[in-house]
């Protein structure tokens, strides 16, 4: 018997659906091989001044802004989606509304080397990326036209990444989306109803029943959560409430660095390097200290199609129970 | 400069990404082959009895049910999402709401000749599609423990089709879909408002500017809409204000199946056979008569990926204006 389940901050049904039952080697592919040279490959060092100045860089004391010593760079995206130049100039159209397309694109360049993905980095420069991520939000935080800063990572061509040189993403947007809003709105009412922060209840049930728990650290426990909307999606969740991911700590960033680290080394394994997004799921930058939502990482690996369905309903059809997901990503190393 | 535009029902939020413009001819691709012969394909006649009973057909008068005369047939999924025997048997686990999977999942057979697509149909087969749609949810009513009907269009692989024989799938809910509950939400918010409702404010404007408008017919209008997802996205819209789709009358769903079909073709034609997926988006079967909400049909074209800026805002990123495609979805034919 197929099962419906809801998501308890978003509201969001899911279907897991038993009579498609797929195990992960229903899923296994061929990873995509890197093409690129990195003599042509604009985000190899040597090759800085094919991208937008960089923003920041971690670089050898003494080296030059964009010259090739360096650990890892952001830039502004040579492709924008939004523009930090210029105002809003909010407009209507009839019934309709418009705005320019204000706000930052960033590119986290995480390696010089070419030929590493993310989870091959060693975890000094693994931590470098996440503490890079946070510095950036500080600084944009400044700008009061931004409402929202939002951190992804497209991993591999179905995910979206367009060039294969490991990197990450920033997005900072003028309005807070929609799905923010949709989760903060969810917690909030959960808040109201219980007295206490939904991530935080999650984390203590997750805790103590273990059967979507995969690993575990000092600061965050890695679940496949009870309603995924993909096999083998897996959340990073805080042990400790902290709303805003811009106000972790050292020590939490250090461990977030670690467990994330691991997770992308277990879908990895599990899967044969599949495509995947991450996403930081944090507070809007206008707002501090939210007693009822908590900051956390949801990864998905990119293995089924969305389709008609999925597009009317916002339901899922996942194939794989995340209990199944949980047990063989946790056995898997 | 990139444009922020608001879709006025669900308040979402596109970038008109201006530096990654996209004409038709970036997107153009080689169609899937058909690579199943007829004769392995359970949807092919002579094969019935390699699919679930038929539940309705329309066939050759005096032929019996699951042998080779019909134009068109409707069965149950074999690998059902959801089941309809049984109870809903709601419960919780901790923190966490479940239930079974009750609902319906049935398959629309198109055609027999498994060469053609749904666009390629003539007319009145297209048509017999098109009431067949109707029939199911009138009939799908009379089950008080379903809420909603779906139906919809999986073309191609990368749309989630999984079968090459041309075929479009129903699946029937116990829950009112969140997708639906927000479009209803912001209908009636703007009803509230202004008194009107949005979807025939859409078809004044939209009829007065002409500058989305790809075709237009007695019954319904084809446009892009104001501020669409994805690159060639299309809606038909009825002119007359109904709520529930299977309240349209005879006139109009000859009127839907012609514009249906030949928004088709144009995409067809503009994109060189594109995956698709298309939505009935209706009111609830609970519900009738609503002043608020009119339903329409939505037409996605298969074309970029949804990347980690999408699945953590509800943002798109949409490399080509709704004004581009429309001008040439209108000039292709």
């Amino acid at each position: 018997m197929p099962e419906l389940r809801k998501d308890p901050v978003l509201g969001r049904w899911v279907i897991i659906s038993t009579e498609r039952a797929k195990r992960p080697k229903d899923f296994k592919f061929k990873p995509e091989k890197k093409s690129v040279s990195p003599k042509e490959c604009p985000f190899c060092p040597g090759n800085e001044s094919a991208t937008p100045p960089e923003i920041i860089a971690y670089r050898e004391s003494n080296s030059k802004s964009n010259t090739p010593d360096w650990s890892l760079r952001v830039i502004s995206n040579k492709f924008p989606a939004l523009r930090i130049e210029g105002d809003l100039n909010r407009r209507g159209e009839g019934l309709y509304d418009r705005m320019n397309g204000i706000g930052a694109h960033e590119v986290i360049i995480e390696t010089q080397d070419h030929s590493k993905d993310l989870a091959d980095l060693d975890l000094n420069s693994f931590e470098n990326v996440i503490y890079a991520y946070q510095q950036r939000i500080l600084d944009l935080k400044k700008d009061k036209r931004l409402r929202y800063v939002m951190i992804f990572k497209n991993f591999g061509s179905a995910a979206g990444a367009s060039l294969e040189h490991s990197h990450s993403q920033l997005i900072a947007t003028p309005v807070i989306p929609k799905r923010v809003m949709e989760e903060m709105d969810g917690a909030k009412r959960y808040f109201e109803y219980r007295g206490r922060c939904i991530f935080c209840d999650i984390v203590v049930q997750e805790t103590k029943n273990r059967k979507r728990l995969i690993s575990e650290n000092n600061s965050f426990i890695l679940i496949c959560p009870f309603a995924p909307r993909f096999p083998f999606e897996t959340w990073v969740l805080p042990r400790n409430h902290v709303s805003n991911f811009e106000d972790a700590s050292k020590e939490e960033l250090h461990d977030l660095a670690s467990i994330l680290k691991e997770s992308l080394t277990r879908l990895k394994k599990a899967l044969n390097t599949p495509p995947y997004n991450y996403i930081i799921h944090t507070t809007p930058i206008t707002l501090k200290g939210i007693e009822f939502y908590h900051y956390h990482l949801e990864i998905i690996p990119v293995l089924t199609h969305i389709a008609g369905f999925e597009w009317g309903t916002g339901f899922y059809i996942n194939p794989t129970a995340p209990e199944e997901s949980a047990s063989y990503l946790k056995n898997i190393l």
